[in-house]
């Protein structure tokens, strides 16, 4: 029976060494897509693996789920991809376990439906020199990672995740707020409702509003295919620790502050173009 | 009285030169801001500069007021900006008189609304891989430029210019629709309403809309600032012909087809620099 | 083989008959869904039965299918329900025969989205006293009807019979704008915009916008049930000529002036309360 | 200094007995326009004006301010409006009072914009037998009211008060949501947008969504102003107690359970016309 963090990592490595055996494969790639973690307080040994592995040795609550699997599979050498919000692969000391053991890691939290628009309108806002004032998201789901998000515990990882790009793009913070209710009845259907209000020539006062109804499993599944397909070659080409080219899938991307979607999406293309 | 189109361009010479010496200046710079113009069968000698000079020694109705000024405009050497979908220095007969007066010129139709949001979101799509099925753009204006759309002749100009812009983004042409009408309470607000139908993931139908709140004016005016101020440094550098570093404020741009806004942008940015 | 409408209309008598007598009815009601006609000049024959009659006789082309179909089943004395905006049974002279022959009918155009949300909203504002300047509605819609309408002659028929709602219900008239478009991809899903601008106290200008996603077959089909059942109980009770408390049910009602949703509503509650 | 209950009450009264003969009135009309209170635990006596009588004698923490101006008016014989959420003249023992005193109260929470709007369109849904699954409304808005309900406590209030509409027009209770919340740079503009899911035919799923992009005070005003002038009237008519034909200017009415827009304007209406 598992007790420890410790233990947890151990039965977590276990298991992926022996799917890869079971399964003849070099190399296994991990992909979190579990609902949202509850968020919580950061603990000292996150920031050195030196403390951390010494902190898991004395025994105690010190990581969530989502890191004691990443810190197992860096640990194996394989590859991890955190497409939630949850903490996953993110902390130093895991950054500095992949580069010990040649890991490819990347993260964190899918960009599929409002964050992936606002990345784009942001970006138009910014160049046009129209000043953003307030911009208003609401987003209404009704699946089981609505309900998981309905806990304000774990809503707020999800609103920090999402709610960190319009100053990146826009140069200043504008009054922003980012809502996510579950309602049962959409089912898989993801709605969103963004207001954009924003000033131009003269301080004359503009808005703008959007509606996204997107299928949360639809717009996701190809991503979670290409950041496999895309990590496993990272790996096959040597590179190791956080794979930054990866930044246009993600709301909250690792390895850059780069938060504008052309941007990020030509950094992509020219990294898989290299050879 | 002027009675041929050779008259009138000669008039608009006479006052440009005039204007000029006025105000004792060196270089004048000519926006045309004028409604849309209704669309018209083109003439056999807008092509070559040759046959227009000898249409126009011939007289008769050869061109539409806003290329008479062009003419006039390009012809003094002085620089032009079309920001409307009017035919302006489009002709290819009047790009040859740009190049042989060394004058800059530059347009067409500014992107001050509608066609910038769907310049940003359509390459989005691309980018994304989801499938633009249909996008149907209604858009309702009050002002004057509303009144003059509502005939269909003026209409089909701009029509066409605010069209042509997604299967240049998306690679394909979609169903679309643009809609244009006249709603005189709304004043100067121009409100446009769009309906985007995509297809991802295993054929998954989803949908986004969007609603733009926008005045007119306001958002314009900024940019023909620019723009006056753009062309006059061209004219400083020594540029002749079609200035195509202003792509990203057209609609529908001259010397490029590229349509994406933040390759415009950047190209634009690059071309500031330079030196 | 048929070459007048005369002869039309006696073919369709004999089917009508046949299916009753095959089927053992002693009544039968038929209800018009097909795609609406187009619109057409007013023949001088429609306003009185003997003038009708005599034009028939001498043969020609007088009347639209849909009022064919309507003289047909209402000189057999059933009874005819127009779902359609097309003539149906709205001639004066096809009311006369309904009288004639006991026959009960209704109409016309089965209000079952856009107009039937403005009916309720329009009231709002009158009784609020907020003064409508405009209302745009747009229609897009993908199935056979929208291929249909997309016809402007066919549009016509339609746009009047959505657009006369509004001065009823307001008392006077607003400038407003009925589009109808067909959108492929969409299917049998029929959205409609609607943009109202609105002034209120001390000429404050506000505004309001919906957006209905609707199929239109699922809101249509029970609508067709209902008013099969209470054609026939109205038959049954004895009633004959137009069937107005059906009023609730269509865009343009045959009978009344009521356009007020839930007065047309209480009406009916009241004509089934009787007796 | 007041420092009980009852002093305060006793200190309003002497102010509006000191208004109304400096002013040489007859009668005086409160109107309650403060921001919305915070939500409090009812206190027992609340239900029978004996015991409230007997716990403000004896001091203490009894009553919110809404009441405690409530208590005055109404203890002087002249009318209460009470147009927010706060408590205000609602309290049985209130009630008791201005039965005895002969005093004209109504409230509370005028229904100026979204609410407005979802009373007729809840009943255009119940009419029309299509059955709502989730109605998600969500407000924001600039001004002080925004400022205050940003408080959770006050929200609770307002929230309670907008969300007990759609039971009593459905007949049943879908999913529902209200927010609120504050967005600064809206200034006096509150706009609201509402997400509709629900059922027709066969099960069938549809939606329909609006915005509503109002100036609270435009809209609040001319209520206030008809307010007035009504329970004037209904004074003068020698009326007492609460005074129900007000029930479509409020969100949660008094006196009546009925919520359907076009019925309280009726009763409202008929109330006038008698005498």
């Amino acid at each position: 029976m598992v007790t420890t963090d410790f233990e947890a990592i151990e039965a977590v490595r276990h298991d992926l060494r022996d799917f890869a055996t079971r399964n003849d494969l070099s190399h296994v790639v991990v992909v979190n897509l579990a609902s949202t973690e509850a968020s919580r307080v950061p603990h000292a040994a996150w920031q050195r693996l030196e403390d951390l592995d010494a902190a898991l040795a004395r025994g105690g609550d010190i990581l969530p789920a989502s890191a004691l699997y990443a810190y197992a599979t860096l640990a194996e050498g394989f590859a991890y991809v955190n497409f939630t919000p949850s903490v996953g692969s993110r902390l130093p000391a895991l950054c500095e376990l992949a580069i010990r053991t040649g890991a490819v890691h990347t993260g964190s939290d899918g960009k599929t439906g409002e964050t992936l628009v606002k990345s784009v309108l942001g970006e138009l806002f910014a160049r046009r020199n129209l000043r953003v004032l307030s911009w208003f998201g609401q987003n209404i789901l009704g699946n089981e990672d609505g309900r998981v998000l309905n806990d304000p515990l774990h809503k707020a990882s999800k609103i920090r995740s999402k709610d960190q790009l319009l100053p990146k793009l826009l140069g200043y913070a504008p009054e922003t707020h980012v809502g996510i209710d579950y309602v049962p009845s959409l089912g898989e259907w993801k709605i969103a409702w963004d207001h954009i209000h924003f000033e131009g020539f003269l301080g004359g006062r503009m808005s703008m509003q959007f509606t996204w109804n997107g299928c949360d499993s639809l717009l996701a599944a190809p991503l979670v295919l290409d950041l496999v397909r895309l990590v496993e070659l990272a790996h096959r080409r040597g590179e190791r620790g956080v794979f930054a080219a990866a930044a246009s899938f993600f709301k909250d991307p690792m390895g850059t502050d780069e938060q504008r979607l052309v941007a990020q999406d030509e950094a992509l293309l020219a990294w898989i173009a290299r050879r």
